[in-house]
């Protein structure tokens, strides 16, 4: 990977999410040579992704360029590149690029779509962990009203206007309410030909409520909101299977859909070479004790989605969510210091600041640990914690600006299929950037 | 393509550029049906696409959905889709998507890349002409860089760092002068560990002067900002074959170069089914007369970059740009009104507004009727004009923060590669949307 020999330990950090970046940050100046690891050259803001899947946002303002954040940071060293496996042995990670040695760790690769196996769904529906996926997300939709418009068969046009988010976590329902602004703002002004009453919008949870990490207040306001923005919520309905035509559930339920995201889970994103103790089998997740140390291992550590911490609050480990992923990032830096320097580690300790999901103009719901709220303010809350915790003030500005936009103006103006989907789905079969 | 039959003639425009955007809105309530057909569902602004392609402005900014366009008007529809054929006998469109009848038939599909026939340079290059192009120049100037960091052999180093126009016009001025800033500005900085003054930038013209379509003073300008920006600019030098390493001359010269962006010629982008008689055969634009009306047609109309309306001013047709295409397209509104209401038609006249070109900060040269000037000034006026011609208000806020944004911070956070593009260059063969 061509990074040069430093007389300071080497930390290579695998991963640029919010875990990774965190750390990184603040590693500056703390006697290390640093390598961060992504396949993306940029750091990207999954909470609002949901919004470049719809239109309503950019992709580039949400993403921000990684060497841009440790451009002017000593010993610091950026490499694009997949990794593949690691050998904790011989201390070395390998990629498409080359191999490189480690003295200490860090993996941060977060989590990837959770199909549980089943390679119809897989291959059938769409994903959004990543800004590529969530692109396509966006031409998919567009794609299947322009498909509409060109057929008089009204169960084809229902088909192509049916949609299922599967999945009744906060990206299901922050897209379903997306989806049904689309709805109302845009595609039935850009489609007079089309009779949009009939798009459907299908929020599928297999437990008996959305929401479910959120509080039951939380929940039933949520469905409240969807429920006024015509999102059909079915509960208790687990799909079985999508033929990319035809949904199957457990039930005797069947739907007709041309799109089918699935949020329905996720795993973790994890690369090649651990043994059997240090993974969680289910979840793929690295088993870290409460200092962040890989099962077995003293240099090397896992943090953000990928980690499982177990303890007595979490007998599974953190939500993967942004917040234990930043908390981690910033703790294994105090932490990294003291092993380096023959102290004592402190074991990690998570702060819940409290999660909230939002489902529409000033409709979002919120959990502060001892209080929940939901309706105007919840939502205000919610675009003031997610724009300020973009990172860079060109990105701040630009989503305010849009948000701005598009409240008062009721649009959406990236609706644009610049690459498109349809035509070029073979080869996304293939590799996950297309 | 699924239009209603109408009592009204029905036009169909196909291409939604400059032309044909500017016909289509005049054309509204004024007793006809419109079908607008574009392979993209968006209108883009090429005089801004070689900020896209260098990192400066997003892609959603220079692009405006077409549909949002015609929303409101009574009995217009858009049509996302491919022609290939035209049918002057049957009066029959045929597309990708089914088959149309028409009235009036406007042909406004632009110009497409010119490699005179060199199959080799047109395999190995990059061009320029559409977002989706943009957009992979963009990739393959950062995936050059991520890919020089891994190498230590310094003649590899080079070769990767070196980037080369070919052709002297606008674009290549435009390109070659972004791309020395995203030098001086960002490439220096991201990447500390290459030395950045490698980095070679050429501009290689077949004539004796870069712009030979503006003034000499400003060409003689142009190339002096150029040069104070550190841009190779290469004179009668002509461009014979790139294998994807090494660039062959008319000369002895020979240039290593990773990428090379030709820009040195377009031809009209011509559906089939045009006879002989109707076509230039050089430039491949369809020869119409003084009311755009296509050589023996008298209810087929072409405008924009595809029509050739020779004259004592412009033997050859007129300068492919869009002020000509959007003075055609508003003259042909009043011409297809007279045809209809059988009146006399009324020839077309251009009227020359002048013409600009922008090298970098705070460098510009002007061309005005009677005035050339160039510097401070005519950068702001560049700005200004190029402002005041998007389309749309959010579009216009966008760039112009972005411009603000980029101006005081020196900066271009447009530096993501969201879709690779060596990665998947065997793709790019087979179709322009890659």
């Amino acid at each position: 990977m061509n990074i040069p020999e430093s007389s300071l330990p080497r930390i290579v950090i695998i991963g640029a999410g919010f875990a990774g970046i965190a750390l990184a940050k603040k590693l500056r100046n703390k006697c290390a040579q640093v390598v961060l690891i992504d396949k993306h050259n940029y750091h990207n803001f999954q909470p609002l992704m949901y919004q470049v899947a719809t239109g309503g946002l950019e992709a580039g303002s949400i993403a921000y360029p990684v060497r841009k954040i440790i451009h002017d940071y000593k010993d610091y060293y950026f490499r694009l590149a997949r990794v593949s496996n690691i050998d904790t042995k011989s201390k070395t990670v390998s990629a498409d690029i080359g191999e490189l040695t480690y003295d200490y760790l860090v993996i941060a690769t977060g989590s990837k779509t959770n199909f549980f196996g089943n390679t119809e769904i897989a291959r059938n529906s769409m994903q959004m962990k990543t800004i590529s996926q969530s692109l396509n997300i966006r031409s998919l939709i567009l794609e299947n009203f322009e498909q509409a418009v060109l057929t008089k068969d009204t169960q084809e046009r229902n088909f192509l206007m049916n949609f299922s988010l599967v999945g009744g976590g906060p990206t299901g329902v922050e897209l379903a309410g997306a989806l049904a602004e689309m709805k109302k703002a845009i595609l039935q002004k850009d489609y007079p030909d089309l009779d949009i009453s009939q798009m459907q919008i299908n929020l599928i949870q297999s437990g008996d409520r959305i929401l479910n990490t959120m509080s039951e207040k939380s929940s039933v306001n949520a469905e409240k909101f969807l429920q006024q923005l015509g999102v059909n919520i079915l509960k208790n309905v687990r799909v079985t299977g999508y033929d990319g035509r035809t949904i199957t559930t457990n039930s005797t339920l069947c739907i007709e859909s041309a799109t089918v995201i699935w949020t329905a889970g996720v795993m973790g994103a994890l690369p090649d070479g651990f043994e059997e103790h240090a993974i969680d089998v289910r979840s793929k997740r690295l088993r870290v004790n409460e200092f962040g140390q890989v099962n077995g291992h003293t240099h090397v550590f896992a943090m953000g989605d990928i980690a499982q911490m177990e303890s007595a609050e979490y007998p599974s480990g953190h939500p993967q969510m942004a917040q234990p992923a930043i908390q981690m990032g910033n703790h294994l830096a105090e932490n990294l210091e003291r092993l380096m320097a023959g102290t004592q580690m402190k074991p990690f300790g998570y702060f819940d600041k409290g999660s909230m999901a939002t489902i529409g103009r000033n409709k979002a719901v919120v959990d502060l640990p001892k209080l929940h709220f939901h309706g105007f303010f919840a939502w205000f809350v919610w675009m003031f914690v997610h724009l300020f915790s973009l990172i860079g003030f060109r990105n701040k500005i630009m989503v305010f600006l849009n948000w701005m936009y598009n409240y008062i103006w009721f649009d959406r103006e990236g609706r644009l299929i610049v690459r498109p989907f349809k035509k070029k789905v073979f080869v996304s079969f293939t590799s996950d950037e297309v």
